[in-house]
């Protein structure tokens, strides 16, 4: 797509300097983080040097990965650097540059995270198409790295078959409400979903098209489940973990396979919880679980541009956006979804184009 | 190697009968088996019909995975039926024949079980060649379903890479003595094990070659598992379960790979015991776990075979067996293995050629 994207290019060479307001991780949170764990900084940009871009953003995103990112643990993601502008997903429009690739007026998405206003290296920046009528942070959502988790983890992680059963935890957030609709339009035969709150199940039947659904809340998920896959399931595409897990063993069926991308029922624990008491499953049934993180997956992007850019200017993929207004909220936001109060993807708008 | 074989080929009909001494299991045992739960009885086989061979046995095989049979669980393997003969593997002599295809004098390996002498269908058999001063018993340990699922395991489930470091639990046992070898022969750089006494755990280091063991009864698993894996666990092999499951989730590095081969330590526990308390790390470090029962995998054994018939031959794999005389010491032999008592391949010799 990016290749295909054409607009008048007009390179411009700057000298004036630019404000950009960012926001810090100070403190690495203990259980969950408290706004005390972040600080608002104002950085000056100057003039641009050669092969760099200035982008003002339009919306940033905030994703559950980035509790994890928050503790100084040692992980092959390595933690957010305390003292540092917060990196993530965002997209904006390049305001001045002096690179060719990347002209004045592209949209462009890149990982530079919480801040109005950045100024790099036009290589960290990648061209994407306007579509019109659709909000840039449709990119940040289900044509960006939301919809890529959900679908290399229905393909590569935990492949869909023609007529399984699909189970999707957290269904109604971002990757969730995905990850159903994905995994319909890959061929299962019946999906069915978890949330948090009666709108939410609502929305997952009446919306995303899932068979069945259910609120996590309203009883053990492992007496829930088994009524709405009476057949048992085929594949568990995992946002929870926790009881949701141990409630999935029970019920894969031979052969199942586990996508396990998230969970967010543990991230703000700080003591260690037992794991599935059903691990046997795993053996008897000749079950495969397998964990996760889209950075490992990325060369999968343009598969994933090509299947479902059609899918979606068809019209048959819904999808919602819980959008906070001004960077200032990010922290709020960021708390927010992970309490669930986002229905889809969770973006901070950050300026209107 | 069948297609291999020769024999002079003399097909006899016979028309008298033959006493068979026989096992059933008669109880399903809560915890753990009692010799209440099994019973002796004889059968007489008439006259062969076309296409029959009446069997002797020489060694009958008893393996962990049977306690879980024992079980009247909704499984897809089915489990033991009450007042029926305990199936399982068993080599012996064919002394009579009705087939071609089996003639009399072949030696074959077979699946009925407890049982001094069988008389089926020649299908049910498949003849295995002899080799000059190897017991018939390595065909049901090493060179058979044992050695199979070893290799099944570090190739299909698991696979071994060039330099990987290798964890096998319950690594003197039958699957993981073949298992840690086989590692190595696939390419492992470091093979570490556990095993339940000093003396098995030397036979690790100086008979199967591993390059570190620990007793798992001296100290925890997690404590001991790091001091012998340092740099951590690429793949991990395990027959036990349990607190060695949990040890390895803590050391598996980044794109480890786990193959669920057994559980044993929960197999006669009577209540659920609660799982990894670090099931995240899937996640963190994009694991996968992978159950398996080696009948999905029987097409395997060509491969196998034409694998390890010229490193059994070059005397290049090690292995042991721990012979119970007597067919009706066969639940003893059982509890036996279950207990650790064996080192290496259990089996009970029914009669001798």
């Amino acid at each position: 797509m990016p290749s295909r994207f054409s607009r008048e290019v007009r390179t411009v060479s700057v000298d004036h300097t630019a404000i950009s307001t960012q926001i810090q991780l100070v403190a690495r949170p203990e259980g969950w983080p408290t706004p005390d764990d972040f600080r608002t900084v104002t950085v000056e940009y100057g003039p641009l040097e050669p092969g760099q871009v200035r982008v003002v953003n339009e919306f940033v995103s905030v994703d559950p990965y980035m509790r994890g990112r928050m503790n100084d643990v040692k992980s092959y993601v390595p933690p957010f650097a305390l003292g540092e502008t917060m990196t993530g997903g965002a997209i904006g429009r390049v305001v001045e540059s002096t690179a060719d690739t990347v002209p004045v007026g592209s949209v462009v998405s890149h990982q530079f995270g919480w801040r109005d206003v950045v100024q790099e290296d036009a290589r960290g920046f990648q061209v994407v198409p306007e579509i019109p009528g659709v909000p840039l942070s449709v990119r940040l959502g289900i044509l960006g790295m939301t919809g890529l988790t959900a679908y290399v983890g229905l393909t590569d992680i935990a492949p869909v078959k023609d007529g399984d059963t699909v189970f999707v935890s957290g269904a109604a957030g971002a990757v969730g409400s995905a990850a159903g609709q994905f995994a319909r339009l890959l061929g299962a035969a019946r999906v069915v979903g978890s949330a948090g709150s009666a709108d939410k199940v609502a929305r997952l039947t009446d919306e995303y098209g899932f068979d069945a659904a259910f609120n996590y809340r309203d009883a053990p998920v492992r007496e829930q489940l088994p009524t709405v896959a009476p057949d048992g399931v085929d594949v568990y595409f995992d946002n929870v973990g926790g009881d949701h897990l141990t409630a999935a063993l029970d019920v894969l069926n031979r052969h199942g396979r586990v996508a396990l991308c998230g969970a967010i029922a543990g991230y703000n624990s700080t003591e260690r919880t037992p794991g599935p008491d059903n691990m046997s499953n795993l053996i008897t049934r000749s079950l495969t679980l397998r964990g996760f993180t889209l950075g490992d997956h990325l060369h999968r992007a343009a598969d994933f541009q090509q299947w479902v850019t059609p899918l979606f200017a068809a019209g048959k993929i819904a999808y919602d956006e819980t959008v906070v207004d001004g960077l200032e909220n990010a922290v709020d936001a960021f708390l927010s979804m992970m309490r669930g109060g986002n229905t889809g993807k969770m973006v901070v708008r950050v300026s209107q184009s």
